[in-house]
């Protein structure tokens, strides 16, 4: 190993320039402009692979922007590991409130700040500069690894599913090792065991056939800002409990064992309100709120939009308002039958005077959770307590990451997640950064890991 | 009054083309961009009352756009009229929903469809031209007049009341006829005798300390988005009745006569209703639509947003979430004491998690109501039954015109609304346009306007 571990050492400069370059690309999936860019981050990764050392490398089309994928099998006594991860990245808006440009990513102190250097590019490079260590210093991997990087992450992953099921054969593994995810906090190593599942719709209210003046329409006619207003506002109670019926109907209560050991977990809920910035934590009575981010379902409004919102004021009475919507799903939650619940609760409590029209998203992920005996987590347990000198704390994440489900159900197989990003990084917000320190933590994890599930017996589910 | 007539019957193209260049200058007053398009409006204002015949024109400097004033006292005995409208325009957005250039006035059969050829730039132009007519055919006007145009009235006129104050002397005059307001209807004359009042916020709702990421920290804190739905959903009962404390407390019950004489106006909600294009009517229940529209206050959302409202989706938890709200007001109704009163409610409903921050608008307006008796009304109800072969009705208005109330504080003056467009001509929205056989009509009644009061005795309040 101490070959392998000096052989990065004695790059880092390299490695963070890395992601200097490759974070400069804005390969915003979500925004049909940057479709250009997308594809240039997808053949820069494919260049950085093949550097590494990897001699099978493609850019793989699908529907939407494509797969790069790589792979050696040189291996054949030692298990196959499927790494994933994706090189697309949020939007950058608002752009006003970056300090330094997004795609200029910018080092200040230990911190690289800029989009997607935390989700997930500084996280996926980690494992291909690994390759190439061990390439570099033994000419051969521990393991046969395939790397899977796709570019619509950020949009919900909607072409990933069809393309691991064309490509079940050539995807062929024992276990994923995914690149995404996010450990939970920076002070203490973690393991993701669960996380939470997603659904979404989006909707517009539609009254008057065109925007009206306020001053001579007002009191006539229902002002569709009004009945959005009063149409989201139902959708929780004051403390957050949401309304719609049915919601909770597949949420299994969690047992006193699971609920102590949520409570056995160092949380400070008033650090973590100074961390977010709010006045107050806010949520379902009577429980933590580490229980309701890892434990309870959501429904969010993650935007909310009609009138005018220019500078200055005028006077109109719109002719439509818009919402868009998330839940976010625990365990035994199916997405469609909460997005139908949702949509029934929007048609049933429809205000007067204005129509709706619902748009649902047309990707949804279940909520995942790894077995707890799973070889690949107890190996990704024992490296992590190596590299750290402590042993990692077992936690769950509110976000999702629908591609559990997918390798689970197309390929039968778990994934472990082993992400050296941290949840405060401001991921889909302003000043995303990555902790520097933590690209080469990962890579002597990584390492590691690679040499521990070379010897283990790493089954399929 | 023949020769006056015949005149401006044999300009009808001159006067046409007039609108067409002054409706091609974007003079959006809310737009700090626009500013120098707003003095060129006003200097091509000042230039055309000049070529008109006018002797005294001068652009009078404000702390904001400058007003544009004119004046001709050659007629010692006959009353004198102050002459008001303003040159300003509303915003054009949303651009896209334009059949044609909001800044190219374009004509489509006996319409002139562009940004401010109804409100108010056709109206204001009607009286200058019938100044040159008189001037042309003449040498004289039959009674002393004083133009006053202002470039700040979609902003709500903040720097009007102290320029009147401040020229009071110079602006001595008997009545006011403003060449803004609009005719309720296309169908039959209308004379506006009243009109409500506004008082207007802005509001912002901030929770987190910034954008955060809807999955990881969905359930923990509070979404301002969702806070705004609530604290807005919430001024409004589910009829349409405003809730705030106190809205309803100068508010003076209609007497019997007063609502008989609205149940007397010729009104179809049904044609109302589709010719707004709204699937329902709606507001308080035992009134009708046009006793809402004239008689009680509103309060309006006219703008509300936050979170991520592009292309596609993103999954944030927003820092904050914004509102504009303006309120019409009766007869009683103090604009201060209804913000104060609408603060004070946003406060006491404040939901937990979020802190609230309001900016009032520095303008508002009371209602206006000119005496039914005022001989300039009367005047104006005899030339447009010449005018029009038929009596005009009397009508009340949505919207707000301010200045009235300016021009009685100041000056002691009462003002009558002679304006030209039509309250159905999509002012403040897409695709604005204004009827030209009105600028003709418009063009007689206020050239025989002029001739009935130069007769008349008209004193100021």
């Amino acid at each position: 190993m101490e070959d392998v571990l000096a052989y990065l050492e004695g790059r880092k400069d390299a490695s963070l320039a890395d992601l200097l370059a490759f974070a400069s690309i804005p390969s915003v999936s979500t925004d049909p402009e940057r479709r250009g860019d997308v594809r240039r981050a997808a053949e820069w990764l494919a260049g950085r692979l093949r550097t590494a050392g990897l001699s099978t490398v493609d850019i793989l089309e699908t529907p939407g922007h494509p797969v790069v994928y790589a792979e050696w099998l040189g291996a054949p006594d030692a298990p196959t590991v499927l790494v994933y991860g994706h090189y697309d990245v949020q939007p950058p808006d608002p752009l006003d409130r970056w300090q330094s440009p997004p795609f200029t990513p910018t080092v200040r102190g230990e911190r690289v700040h800029g989009r997607g250097v935390s989700d997930d590019k500084g996280p996926l490079l980690i494992p291909v500069q690994v390759a190439e260590a061990f390439f570099q210093t033994r000419g051969t991997l521990p393991l046969n690894v395939k790397f899977l990087f796709e570019g619509e992450e950020e949009v919900g992953s909607p072409n990933l599913a069809p393309f691991v099921r064309a490509q079940a054969g050539r995807l062929r593994a024992d276990v994923v090792l995914s690149a995404d995810g996010g450990m939970w906090r920076a002070d203490v190593p973690t393991l993701t065991v669960s996380s939470r599942g997603l659904a979404g719709l989006e909707l517009t209210l539609r009254g008057p056939g065109k925007d009206l003046h306020s001053g001579r329409h007002g009191g006539a006619v229902q002002n569709p800002l009004h009945a959005l207003a009063s149409l989201l506002a139902g959708l929780h109670d004051e403390r957050g409990r949401v309304t719609v019926d049915g919601f909770y109907d597949d949420v299994q209560e969690l047992s006193d064992d699971e609920r102590a050991s949520l409570r056995a977990l160092p949380f400070d809920e008033e650090a973590y309100r100074a961390e977010v910035g709010a006045p107050a934590l806010f949520g379902e009575a009577g429980s933590s709120a580490l229980e309701r981010l890892w434990t309870h379902p959501t429904l969010e409004v993650n935007g909310m939009w009609g009138g005018y919102t220019g500078e200055g004021s005028k006077t109109v009475l719109p002719s439509e308002a818009h919402a868009k919507i998330t839940c976010r799903l625990v365990a035994n939650q199916d997405p469609e039958r909460v997005t139908e619940a949702v949509v029934r609760h929007l048609e049933t409590h429809l205000p007067p005077g204005v129509t709706l029209d619902v748009r649902p998203s047309d990707h949804g992920a279940r909520a995942y959770r790894i077995p707890a005996d799973h070889p690949a987590l107890l190996a990704a347990r024992k490296v992590l307590t190596q590299v750290y000198g402590q042993p990692p704390l077992e936690v769950g994440m509110g976000g999702s990451i629908p591609i559990c489900e997918v390798f689970q159900r197309e390929l039968g197989l778990e994934t472990v997640f082993f992400s050296f990003a941290v949840g405060d990084e401001d991921i889909h917000a302003p000043n995303e950064f990555f902790r520097i320190p933590r690209l080469y933590e990962g890579q002597r994890a990584w390492a590691r890991l690679w040499q521990e599930l070379a010897v283990r017996e790493v089954a399929p589910v």
